[in-house]
């Protein structure tokens, strides 16, 4: 099997943004609220944070099951880690998700700014400097043969598409408009060049596409 | 997570059936040419009998790559094991996939005909007498925790359905017309005093119904 590189349940707007402008601690998507976004995923059975059983069963949860299959490490952005900007003012932040993030593998935080690694129950959070093809080398190696995620933002996707180094992308994109905020596209036209494309519309309400290397 | 009964890629025809009549060595469906029902699943990347690389990685992709994904052991109808009918005359035959079989856990074969278990690679083979919540019970057992999956053919399906031991359904309608043979059901809104039903038309031509208990 060949080792892919997949981006997995990116959520946009039906206007192409990912998340809100002014980030904050109390606000990882900005003005973006995140439950308008999101809700799809977090409906269904296989939603990882879950607290109640039940959950739906249909089409979206195959797309929140498919989401951790056969990944052996994630890329991220530093904006998806945390909110700072410029260099650690002390190390006290290991991100939003508490003691036991979601992730299960190595995790490399894209940052200029060097960092230590640290290690949450079975997530391992490295923070490297390098150009995409850089950075993927060192997580292809940490997935040991498994795929790698490129997990986001919007920002970070567009760095590993500009530099043709996706496999397969998933984008759920949602009935909301955004209007600004960071943008993933300005129409999932652009990367047809590149991939072959489905678009699946859902019976929650969220579209689909479905890209993967031509 | 609790231990569900799957139905998994189970493939109609456009008015409910499964397989022909006349089932042969030569013939597994009879009349009806698997070829021609099966072809949106060997399209897709994920086929496990791919012999080439390459395959579509859209919609279809989901539910090829979904067939195995935490299931721990099968239940089919001896009609899926083989065209035999009555006693076994010899236990020379064993199935119709050679020596590795696509199972990779115990297979549970129905048949009111003794037969001793044999094993082929990772797959290992029991026939079994007993009415469906009986034999549903060794399988679980055998599944240790992971899913159990019906395997079909219809007759199975229909028989495990009625006794209503079934938690979700995935059946992939084909838009060829085959007109008699061994049939699923006459519509599939005779499940929905049971299931939540979402359709999902497939680019392929499929269309795909994901049925989770209420």
């Amino acid at each position: 099997m060949a080792q892919l590189v997949r981006v997995q349940n990116f959520t946009v707007s039906c206007d192409g943004i990912a998340a809100g402008e002014d980030q904050t601690f109390e606000q990882p998507f900005g003005h973006a609220e995140p439950e308008r976004l999101f809700s799809w995923a977090g409906a269904t059975a296989s939603w990882p944070n879950r607290t109640d059983p039940g959950g739906t069963r249909g089409l979206d949860d195959y797309f929140t099951r498919d989401y951790a299959r056969g990944i052996g490490a994630e890329i991220m952005g530093r904006n998806k880690f945390g909110p700072q900007r410029g260099p650690w003012e002390n190390e006290e932040w290991r991100g939003w998700w508490g003691d036991e993030p979601p992730f299960h593998t190595p995790v490399f935080v894209l940052t200029h700014h060097k960092r230590p690694s640290f290690t949450l129950s079975d997530t391992t959070f490295h923070f490297v400097d390098g150009d995409p093809a850089t950075v993927l080398a060192r997580a292809r190696e940490a997935a040991r043969g498994k795929d790698v995620r490129i997990g986001g933002g919007a920002t970070t996707v567009r760095q590993f598409l500009d530099a043709d180094l996706v496999d397969t992308l998933h984008v759920a994109v949602s009935p909301v408009r955004l209007g600004h905020g960071v943008r993933l596209w300005d129409s999932p036209d652009e990367l047809l060049d590149r991939f072959h494309l489905e678009v699946v519309p859902s019976p929650s309400g969220m579209t689909h596409h479905l890209f993967w290397r031509k």
